[in-house]
């Protein structure tokens, strides 16, 4: 199952690579975006599944981004109560988020993301060629979740101070080897960037993997979130913010990604004003993400207005008793805190200051 | 959530005792019977979750037979990954099967039961009060499942023999207890009804759901069924002819209960015809199962030619690698063999002769 983007680009071949091995396998191509995480798309992979005569013990191979991702994973859950299920993730962001962890999802009504299963899949495929046929734009977009991966890596590590990360040349946390090749990574892999050889790509995967991996095995089911920040909620840094702007311009109008980034701007605003991160950290975030090609333009007031935002934000799954329950960045960077109490007030003047 | 038959007999009263313990509740009707079991009804409850403002650490109660449970346990399921699930089983055949196991569906286009998960409910409220009112063809709907357990009894206890079953009075296997109330067993509960006093229904209700629950804890995702009759297979006698009746009739024409009923017959005959069964025990459960109210008429053959109704076994989910995989019962009475290699030309004369 893959998506009208990418089928023109890898589906021959990788019908071809299943014939070769001898397997059947059939085709099934959704429209591009973010209108593929619908009831309609979901019943309509279950419907083909159904007409391919496929068992609980043939599998659906999901060749696309998160959005194909999320809704074969949820199709997968769901056919026979769970048949196999492959990621081949072609985009960075499926590659360093989406792809692992579990989660499955199409989007409610009104909430994204609503309507979802844990569902792993069975194996995930990695092919780094896909990435040379990734829009800038696409790339940039997977940037901010590595850019997450960055800014909680304490907190996802647990407290562990030393994780041996793959990411060597020399031995860095993320944040700052993000920092220092920030021009190189604002551009997706190609024979002009020496920064991002197959080797250096690799491991830059395999870290931000690593970190979602330390944090999924603590807390699998987001349970552990309630309580404090090391569980899978950690994850969820910049995403409450994003989302709003998400549900609020219309899904599809910004890349998941690029609501991201915007959110990882505004939680850094966030704990600035609550006296989480110091002046001169929450300068460096956001000089950082500016470095890193995630100073995106911010939509007008008029396309998403603070009040609206604020109340998709009390939409969001995380809400817990009527709260909006926010994950924070807190001093030394790569630390979060969660909050349950960030007044309204405070959070329609940070969507109006729009991060600044 | 509730169906259309329920509702006005028991919903009001659900929605009171909620409020007497302070629960806000709001209400969805679903249509009655089987085509409750459908995508529309599944996203209109998570619409209307949505539209609640449902949170994941609320809850959906199921108060209905097993096509509410079925439907409201899929939604439950997948509402923000999974959000409270309870149970009210109000028909005989959601007390002693539905409301047990985790198993939760919706119907696929031509498979029933192929969109589903595993979800178990957090709570199962079982209220006998609520058989009052069930119809008598409700009723032996149910009784077909708790003769289903009374056949599977041995196998389903894995071999062991003398489980402590609570149906005393005196302590005998289900089967010979059924056997000889099978004349006060063809009706409801009621004041006119002797045997069935409210202690020994719940006695009846235990035995089978502790006969369930033996089967479901050794095989909870039903892998185990591949390889033995212990496994969640074995709750599947009858069900697979059962299950080629409801989809050549249309699902919703049989009861789910009388369909397993023919299939009991059907799954005995067969048996008989493979030498797993002695002629005098095939004889004794057709004419128990007769004596319990289950000898229904036979659906014509032009409503249900044999070849279709074949044809509709070999797209059952317990297919695997082309086969049709039937749990039979074995001699003696009470265990259960697989085979995979019943020649469709012995289905289609046994479908044929009626189970005669």
């Amino acid at each position: 199952v893959t998506d009208a983007n990418v089928a023109p680009l890898w589906l021959a071949q990788a019908q071809a690579t299943c014939q070769a091995q001898g397997w059947v396998s059939n085709s099934v191509i959704l429209p591009a975006g973010e209108t593929a995480k619908t009831t309609d798309c979901l019943h309509a992979i279950l419907a083909k599944a159904d007409e391919f005569n496929l068992t609980r013990n043939d599998a659906l191979i999901a060749l696309g981004g998160g959005v194909v991702g999320d809704t074969v994973g949820l199709a997968a859950a769901l056919y026979y109560r769970g048949c196999g299920f492959v990621q081949v993730p072609s985009t960075l962001l499926a590659m360093v988020d989406s792809s692992v962890g579990g989660k499955v999802a199409i989007n409610g009504a009104r909430v994204k993301n609503s309507i979802g299963a844990f569902y792993h899949p069975h194996a995930v495929l990695m092919d780094t060629d896909l990435l040379a046929t990734l829009p800038r734009r696409e790339w940039l977009a997977g940037m901010a979740e590595v850019a997450k991966y960055a800014l909680i890596e304490h907190a996802a590590l647990g407290g562990q101070p030393a994780l041996a990360l793959p990411l060597a040349d020399p031995v860095l946390p993320l944040w700052p080897w993000l920092l220092q090749h920030a021009s190189a990574l604002q551009q997706p892999p190609s024979s002009t960037n020496p920064l991002l050889t197959p080797e250096r790509l690799k491991a830059l995967l395999l870290t931000c993997c690593a970190l979602k991996a330390a944090v999924v095995m603590r807390d699998p089911d987001e349970t552990g979130g309630q309580l404090d920040a090391t569980g899978r909620i950690a994850l969820n840094l910049g995403h409450t913010f994003g989302h709003a702007y998400e549900q609020t311009l219309g899904y599809g109008t910004l890349l998941h990604g690029e609501a991201v980034a915007l959110g990882l701007r505004l939680a850094v605003a966030t704990s600035l004003h609550l006296g989480l991160l110091a002046d001169e950290e929450a300068t460096t975030v956001q000089a950082g993400l500016t470095a890193l090609g995630l100073g995106l333009a911010w939509p007008s007031l008029q396309e998403a207005p603070a009040e609206t935002l604020v109340v998709a934000m009390s939409r969001d799954k995380k809400v817990r008793q009527g709260k909006v329950r926010l994950v924070l960045p807190s001093s030394p960077l790569g630390n979060l805190v969660i909050k349950d109490n960030v007044p309204s007030e405070l959070l329609v003047t940070l969507f109006e200051a729009q991060g600044a």
